[in-house]
């Protein structure tokens, strides 16, 4: 059964591959009405682009966006949206050498094994060139999030390797996090997480970091128990994105050394009589619904595979081999993926606004 | 849109709340002429069942499943199959004062907000009793799995607290979890757990902690790129599980401080020359398919949020009050939640079996 | 993949054989707060039970409906309804004849194909009894469209064989339908077909015909374009019914023979001054969306295949030989296949209903 | 929630409207490893485009369609495949009067009443346009089905108005069908039906008709009750067809007059001596699934509703007006239809065929 579609009510299908005719999505289920344009998208998509910063893979790719379908005179009819953009600076030569052996800790390996073989020029629909549809797919549920809930969704470099920022979640900015090129918004560390960052691409290697997704206005009530709660659905958005290892809501893993006694987060009056949690320790969801308090939640990448560093490692024939990667690759995947965590929050949260509106108490 | 239903060509839906008439599951798909009956059930759930042992919940449920539909002369026929416990130890007395006001850090609140009112006893639907279905079902997926792949799917409590077990996961038998009560085959470690989850009881509070997830024999080739792969609804079955707030597969969060060359498992070739990773910090997976090594993930459960000590709350009317809640608790959830992770993971991995066969180049 | 559900927001999975623990159906979606119980559904149930006259099957069952999940203090609370009834007069050995061969024109033969063996006890999975749980929770889907839209759901016996009823839709109530019982709202044409089918079954014969269903006060904007069209999912709800063959939707096969200029439906002011089609030929849809206009369509069933005159088969050794069929079966299967009718239009209308709702431009 | 999406595991979304950039299709989950490329998808557009003969509309549009990605080295690599094709001969001028009012028995009012506003440029995707994408995802699951299976799917027009033609489905080939500008393999009700269609042309006026769909080499076992049965799916394919007001399979509508002992198709052992039905009213399924025989419906097309004659309609601000459509249609949409009703009978067979192989008894 195919795994490219994500969502039910919005639901998205992406296509493409690193190097064939282009990237996109189709977007089937926006609601009819809603002012769309490219400029809506493009700034999203250049958050995203190769060769934005000194510390990004000098791929160049302008990733022009056209919308094909679904919107007239400037409105969504309600019909599918097709979202597309073309593949230019593409140079599979690059990646002759992988046509024969298999990447250490890449999908090269299980692609061939799943499928039978593999476009292997800039390792094909496993490329991170597949993230630019979900990003182009996820500004249109951002709009309709903020339009209709005022949501704001972030996300920001927390650590790199063992570097790691400190910052008040309540009080960053967008702007904060876009000030610097790693997208920290702890100025300091983001100097540091810099530097490291230039020195592992000199040395040919790639380093992991950590992500933090947080949104606010978040509309209550969503998620869908037992299995579609909210917070098993945002693991899952997340875990879909390349290169993710993990993911924690609220207090995560740390969470699990307290007693109840210390996480339970008492429910109080606010200050207009509201009943709310007096603390967030839950990261915005009980029982897997939304409270409306801030949703809080952080994403484990793992460093790079693709390293220039010489590897062991073996060929399609069976013949063990070393392969010192070239191509264009980036040696921290973190500043790219924050518009990327960006959007598949987006795009969960957006379907489950849509999943919950028939459902609402009469 | 409804959220009770699991995979996709082994589905489930489960239905029931802790004191309604009972719990259960359809499962749809279930290949014809597997041979089954409540024999290859009942055991998982007496892993699952409340009163086990003295660190658990004192409600007493034998839980007795019965299989309504879809096996004839012991063997299933294609067709849905219903399992069925009905409730019998249903005390919704203990809940009355559930009725009028909010449990920190629980469903009650947002239920309610969700669905306008809520089944206020034992928690309706949100209760941990509805994971009953999911073990039921759960035991039907592995009975498949182990048939046609061989694979064997344990789980075992890591952490409780802090406390933490040193257990080599290459060499756990299912023998030696469940050889005590708290299901830790790190002997040392688990006399500490059942000491400290006595104290935490006595103390009337509660404590979280980690259970592994370990899969070996896993066919290659499952997952679904780029949305469904197979970390990604591994994660989601995880993350739809009561109290669980983190998932991590291979390295997790730990790997993000690794550089590339580090982190990297390289290919070589085992002793029958057959090419494979030489490491398995990827934890099974590569582009979000299996690679055919052992599954290896990490699953956080925060403390229970249930407990007997006062606590701040809100009424439904808007009142601040204390709660002190009585009823029957758990004081930590892992020792019984191992059969539930064990359930969802053979849940995935089946309904990945199944999508992956019709894919299967020829 | 499984093809036990029905419906994506309201959605029905049905279990159960003619011969084993039950059947029924888990509601997914209904929405809280309905107020419902056995009363709003054992009705409808009466009205397709077997042996409810004398020109239905013999079998008796009571059809006794259990709600055991899903509803607290007389309301739906938005989780999954258990709806379950246990079968009563159950007599496999009315069908040993059916272990060795296959009835001509009957599921027999394609189930075993399939699934490799089957359930030969009375049909099994194909026997007419699963629809009791589609009748069950059709009745939940009526009431919901009652109260939300005042939708009333029709349907009644056109023909029977050759003989026709002369019927104005226009004016036909439930009561006339229920006034006799083949549910013929023409009393004259009714008093034939019972005749009809008296002499049918006095011959150990069967005989097929066509039911109306007919929809008052259907909301405007139903039906998701381009696959999920009103009429698409109509039909593919009435061509899942057993023995249907054919289906209609207002002007249907006739129409074709008809120009666009006497075929389509002028638009024109209603008397309060509203646009609206001043003809249905259309049936109720334009462009696969509701009109608003009542719905009409038509259901053609082929006579039943099990028959008690003697007729050519096959063993399952491959021997052919003769078969004439015990058991009880009806000599028609309208005047049963009215309340299912209706159910399925209940169920493809309601799950429309709430597709909608998050669609609504703002 | 969205409705452009079609099938399961050979899924489709489709995209596009008359006036756009473009439409077509995005495939998901079409199996590795098939040979693919334009030269096998043009012909079938070549069968629907506009502007192919003196009977159909005369826009001009070559339906150039391009595999944007998805395809490597001309084998599919199991990833999506974006089919797309750019509009070209677009005269939206042609249709301003549309803007303002209804056209009688047309989506116009319907989609307006739906989304708010609509897209009345050639009538948006509400128009046959929309059919392109089906056709070219459909040569993709045809090319499946004779490689897998041998499976031949026909289409021809057997009625035009009440022009009948007298055709023995046995023995029609595919030449024959398109020897013909109408489609119909009887030559000389062909030529009378193409002299009306002139004649209907002429005089502004539109016609509709019959085609039957007609299958070989159906693979056996296909269908999944209850539901999910073939002829449902398939009649659900049917009438999600532009203009489609009726789907009968086997003796359909014309059975509903037989008894049993009539209808029914007994089994014997065919020249191999393998058990097989020895008539075929069932038209290819039983219990809803395939046996194996060919498979044998009828498609119902109302006449085209947008004619030249003057209708009566309504202004979007309630003027009561008189239409007489200009712009470019077709006097009789069914020779145009045949490859849109194999596209759609291609796609059915196709999603059943690889939702089949996971349930296949082992």
């Amino acid at each position: 059964m195919p795994g490219s579609s994500f969502g039910h009510l919005f639901r998205i299908t992406t296509f493409g591959e690193s190097h064939g005719g282009g990237v996109g999505a189709v977007i089937d289920g926006c609601p009819p009405g809603l002012t769309l344009s490219t400029d809506d998208i493009q700034p999203e998509l250049d958050r995203r682009k190769p060769g934005q910063s000194e510390i990004t893979t000098p791929r160049k790719e302008q990733d022009t966006i056209q919308i094909l379908s679904g919107v007239f005179e400037g409105r969504t009819t309600g019909t599918p949206i097709l979202l597309l953009a073309h593949n230019k600076d593409a140079r599979p030569g690059d990646y002759d050498v992988l046509r024969t052996l298999y990447r250490p800790s890449h999908a090269d390996f299980t692609y061939e094994l799943k499928y039978g073989f593999r476009d292997w020029r800039g390792s094909g629909r496993a490329s991170a060139r597949e993230t630019l549809a979900r990003v182009a797919a996820g500004a249109v549920a951002k709009k309709i999030l903020r339009e209709r809930a005022g949501t704001e969704i972030l996300s920001w470099v927390e650590t790199v390797g063992e570097l790691e920022a400190s910052i008040d979640p309540a009080t960053v900015t967008a702007e904060a996090i876009e000030s610097n090129i790693v997208r920290c918004p702890d100025p300091a560390a983001a100097e540091k997480m810099i530097e490291r960052i230039k020195e592992v691409q000199a040395d040919g290697d790639s380093i992991g970091g950590i992500l933090r997704g947080y949104v606010r206005n978040v509309p209550a009530g969503l998620g869908e128990p037992v299995f579609d709660k909210l917070p098993a659905d945002l693991g899952k958005a997340m875990l879909s994105i390349n290169a993710v290892k993990g993911f924690e809501i609220g207090s995560g893993f740390e969470g699990t050394r307290m007693r109840g006694s210390e996480h339970n987060d008492p429910f109080g009056l606010d200050d207009q009589g509201k009943t709310r949690p007096m603390a967030n320790r839950a990261g915005g969801t009980l029982g897997g619904i939304s409270t409306g308090e801030d949703l809080s939640f952080r994403v484990a990448f793992k460093p790079v595979a693709t390293i220039g560093k010489p590897q062991q490692t073996v060929t399609r024939e069976g013949q063990p081999t070393e392969l010192a990667a070239s191509g264009r690759h980036d040696p921290c995947v973190l500043p790219r993926a924050v518009p990327i965590v960006e959007a598949m929050t987006a795009l969960t949260l957006v379907d489950h606004l849509l999943r919950f509106d028939p459902m609402r108490p009469e």
